[in-house]
């Protein structure tokens, strides 16, 4: 950290001539940046707590100290990634339960449908199926602040069970449409893929 | 496999001293399961046509006069680990419509069910997600081999667009149960999961 409060500074390259112990304010902030851009352009394997701190401008020892080893940071990060879809529990639980499927899928692909939230999560999506430290990390946050959350909302049996299906309908639809991007699916119009996953999700959550 | 026919021969490691100049016999399936353990060891990004060469036993020129550049390796093994999913085709167009969607099922989680099959296939997988040459080949097939034969033998309207929607619930289904993990559904009976997964694939087949 070079900067002093309230002066802007240019994009550090190289390691910081001067950091400040504590890495100066909102240095939290930038290193869980830095670490989005770190695993997104390396992947989990190849991100190092070097490079990241090197993005944030502050010294390694201070990313170990704000978040500890690796998967922590990764951690960090993957938070910060899966908000926008951490939000989904809310729009399943509010409004009609008939129109829950149609809610969730047009929620759903709308986030991947936008470049900017798209590639964060791809990244995160691709540092997870690589590797296994990073499929736990995102499984963790998948389990217990996604599915669990909808699960409870839904007062039927199997309602885990059947979250995750409604859940594996969404995730293989962004993969072959977003990633692998077979067509005719990935030029569809996204109100027309809508129209035809909703009822699958809406039967998944509630059972027709 | 290094050995000739009828001669068991020791696994070989580094470069070996006398190659035959065509690889001698059984050469291009030596270079074809070399190339599978490459990419499933190493991903598609850092397999190499020498690593490739040094498993099967040939010189590396052997390599690119059978196959041409490494993204010609990659279809060829991606051709040989797919080819119990190309079956898909005869299983859905083969018996009763109204079945199809349990057929179809039911013969895919047993693909990935069983470890022998599901470990070639994620690593094909695992590459075509985090490369895009590979994905490229990998959606090639996915679309020529599969998709349009099973659509071909659906008499209904958008019916590649459908029989993609039912491959995207099959492939979530199994990123999320096999790869990612995710509790109840990794450890869920792989029949309740036929059973609750089946519908919604029939009805993208089918429209009900």
């Amino acid at each position: 950290m070079t900067e002093t409060p309230g002066t802007p500074a240019p994009r550090r390259r190289g390691r910081p001539a001067r950091a400040a112990a504590d890495g100066g304010p909102g240095a939290r902030e930038r290193i869980v940046a830095a670490a989005r851009a770190e695993f997104a352009e390396h992947g989990y394997d190849k991100a190092s707590i070097r490079g990241i701190a090197r993005g944030a401008g502050v010294d390694p020892a201070l990313v170990h100290h704000y978040f500890g080893p690796k998967e922590q940071v990764f951690a960090a990060a993957v938070e910060v990634v899966a908000a926008p879809v951490l939000e989904a529990p809310d729009i399943v639980l509010a409004g009609g339960r008939d129109e829950v499927g149609e809610r969730l899928t047009r929620f759903f692909l709308g986030v991947w449908d936008n470049p900017v939230s798209r590639a964060p999560l791809l990244a995160v999506v691709r540092s997870a199926i690589a590797n296994e430290t990073a499929a736990a990390i995102f499984r963790d946050l998948l389990s217990t602040r996604l599915m669990a959350r909808i699960a409870d909302g839904l007062d039927i049996p199997d309602a885990r069970l059947r979250a995750e299906l409604a859940a594996s309908q969404l995730v293989g639809a962004a993969l072959l449409r977003y990633v692998i991007r077979i067509e005719p699916l990935a030029s569809a119009d996204v109100e027309q893929v809508v129209a035809m996953l909703a009822p699958a999700v809406q039967r998944h959550l509630t059972g027709e």
